[in-house]
């Protein structure tokens, strides 16, 4: 059967992955679909000062993308350039060209997937986009064509392998956030500005694309009530495993009634559950259908190869379903359809609670902080209290029976007024049932 | 688009699992395919007197299987009698006569899916088996197209339910093998007959299953060294927990030099990790590949709803690739062709043991121990002996360095016959760098 010829935009370290394992698999790649994945063409800015692989050595170089998306013998596109500004001109030249298109560009398809879809669609050809989220997860499968018989009811995911890796080093050592992160952006882990990820900002691009895939519809990232890890403190690490928790930045979409709960948070989950084993830089989901799906997947969020391996896996669906007359076959999003949604108020779930408190020692504080909490019929699960190590910021823990969220927020802002208060209350979900 | 005409030969615990789904989630998997899947036809030898969903009360209720598979408007088969009998002639039949077939079918594929796939392709009609090994977690589909662009070099799996359920009731109550089996037994977790999954003979067909989608051979399942979980007891749990580990009936297939090394039993997991954390009646698989691929799954191995939501996934899969002309465009093993293999000789496997001994109490023991050991050029890594319950028979333990198969049985032979050993000394491979 005729080779399928690739172009590939952009050879930065997803790009250049993608490259190594094309050339380095080749042979396997071949045994699985019958003919060759040929790279016909490359480009990048810088693409001729490249060292690239010698089995690639008759494709053309290139430092202009439109010799590419405007080639008559290529099949299919990657865009590999990240970020909405050229990329999109890449991806929208390919298509409008009647080229597939690979990629693994999450910011465009979180902003615009949908759309640039219909728009291949009307073209007759594919989109496919399994590196977006999750790099090394083969996520975009599993919900779309592995488990697509169930109807997915809950996604709870681990999306930043940022934020887990700092989350993992604060809870091994001890260590305080601050000095975590520091080390993390030495050691390259963490961005110059960190705030994408340790403000929950791009896990929460990643739980509304996940939640397409899984339940049909396009959600606004800005709708998910989003908190960082910022005020995660070792202390809090100390009090979770009292509770036989760990703590993890929690991306959440729960279909309840009629619409969805989303959430990016820290959270405490049980260590003895396969999420609360997630350690380091990895990345998981967890997906809870109607019928008996409860399956979990684990793997590298990002990097040059396992998101290079994504990319590849993604440029053998769409050089099947060329050779096999198919384009189409599959939504990107496995649905036919994805309408917009906004998600149900936040302030309207009722969770457990983990509330930690640094307060100046002084007698009555229990009886103060019980007073509103009963004003609020809030109920009250445990007090806990470590052997105290600062006096002067004395931290301590109550737990509380299942609480609807805006009752909660309530009750925290008249706590964080008390004159005892050093530090306003810091509440995280306690998601014993997971 | 026109509906797609599914016939559902067999109504056990997957059959109707699978027909509950497509009618309590028409509506969905309607909006995912853009046509419906319409159940026209089910058998079962007591079909009639069968209480079936109202939504499928136009269905085609028949006690003989041939009407399905010779009804000219059906499009898919679904065979979910389990066994190699009439399952294969349901099969053979409905390929023959030009229809698609998904399957459940482990024991038949396990023998003959090659083949059964090489006559369907003949015909231009699809087999799918997603339900036939891990019912739950849709691992065929991220082997054979999540991933597939990586070339996979090791797999673990915790493949039978019952042996996991049944060693994490050894290790969380200490109880006895024995007294977990029986009671096993009496809840409906384990046959009558145990050995099916006790002694591995289950897990080692899955595995050589799974091997054939992450590697591209067939291997035959009598050929994979097994060893079943009856000489677990509680105190291995003890001494594992020392280590950092628990213990699981743990499948493993490992491409090494030219060949693949194949083995199901028992072994050493470190608690800290994913594969370490499944509790229960689950299952779960590890894949390592060569270009950063390192993707675990996990989710239920079998059951009424789990296995009917593979069915029902295989069948919107075979449904699509109707509806857009594209039957056959990725073989159900992943690779378009699958020669057969020997496993390389286990003996030759290298890898860290841990060896539990009962003796009857004299001076002398570890001397004779480690003067064996020293003799085949073992190396000992550490001697563990936990207070003892009963000096009869007092359980300690050895771990060995890195060690070559062939060489450790050697010198557990000659251990065995020393006059102090009131037992065979027990090894498992202590898989601590997982």
């Amino acid at each position: 059967m005729q080779d399928v010829n690739v172009g590939i935009v952009g050879l930065g370290n997803v790009g250049i992955g993608a490259l190594t394992i094309l050339a380095e698999n080749a042979g396997q790649i071949a045994a699985k679909l019958g003919f060759r994945l040929n790279v016909a063409a490359v480009c990048s800015r810088t693409a001729k000062s490249k060292n690239l692989p010698a089995a690639i050595s008759n494709a053309l170089v290139t430092e202009d993308w439109r010799e590419i998306t405007a080639h008559p013998g290529i099949d299919v596109v990657a865009e590999l350039i990240g970020g909405t500004g050229a990329a999109r001109e890449v991806v929208e030249s390919a298509i409008a060209n009647g080229k597939s298109v690979v990629t693994a560009n999450k910011e465009l398809i979180a902003l615009d997937g949908v759309e640039i879809w219909r728009r291949a669609a009307a073209k007759g050809v594919e989109l496919a986009m399994e590196a977006s989220v999750c790099g090394g997860i083969p996520i975009h499968a599993a919900l779309r064509e592995g488990i697509c018989g169930d109807r997915i009811e809950t996604i709870f995911g681990i999306l930043n392998g940022t934020c887990n890796y700092i989350l993992t080093e604060v809870e091994k050592h001890g260590t305080a956030f601050d000095l975590v992160l520091a080390e993390a952006q030495r050691l390259g882990y963490a961005e110059a500005d960190p705030s994408a990820d340790v403000d929950g900002f791009d896990a929460r691009s990643k739980l509304s694309l996940l939640a397409s895939i899984a339940f049909g519809v396009r959600i606004d990232p800005a709708s998910i009530a989003t908190e960082g890890i910022r005020r995660v403190s070792p202390i809090d690490f100390r009090y979770a495993h009292q509770l036989g928790c760990t703590i993890r930045l929690l991306c959440s979409a729960r279909h309840e009634g009629d619409g969805l709960f989303l959430s990016v948070r820290p959270a405490l989950i049980p260590l003895t559950t396969v999420l609360g084993s997630v350690q380091g830089a990895y990345n998981a989901v967890w997906a809870k259908g109607a019928f008996g799906a409860d399956t979990f997947y684990y793997g590298r969020g990002a990097g040059s190869l396992p998101t290079g391996v994504a990319v590849v896996s993604d440029l053998m669906q769409v050089a099947r379903d060329l050779r096999f007359g198919s384009l189409q076959r599959v939504s990107p999003f496995g649905f036919t359809d994805i309408p917009g949604a906004e998600p149900r108020d936040i302030g309207e779930q009722s969770r457990e609670w983990f509330l930690r408190f640094r307060v100046k020692d002084q007698p009555g504080i229990i009886a103060a902080l019980s007073a509103i909490l009963a004003e609020y019929h809030i109920g009250i699960d445990a007090v806990l209290q470590l052997p105290a190590e600062d006096w002067r910021s004395l931290p301590f823990v109550i737990t509380l029976e299942n609480t609807v969220e805006s009752n909660l927020r309530a009750a925290l802002a008249r706590m964080a007024e008390l004159d005892f208060m050093s530090d306003p209350p810091f509440a995280m979900p306690l998601e014993r049932g997971l």
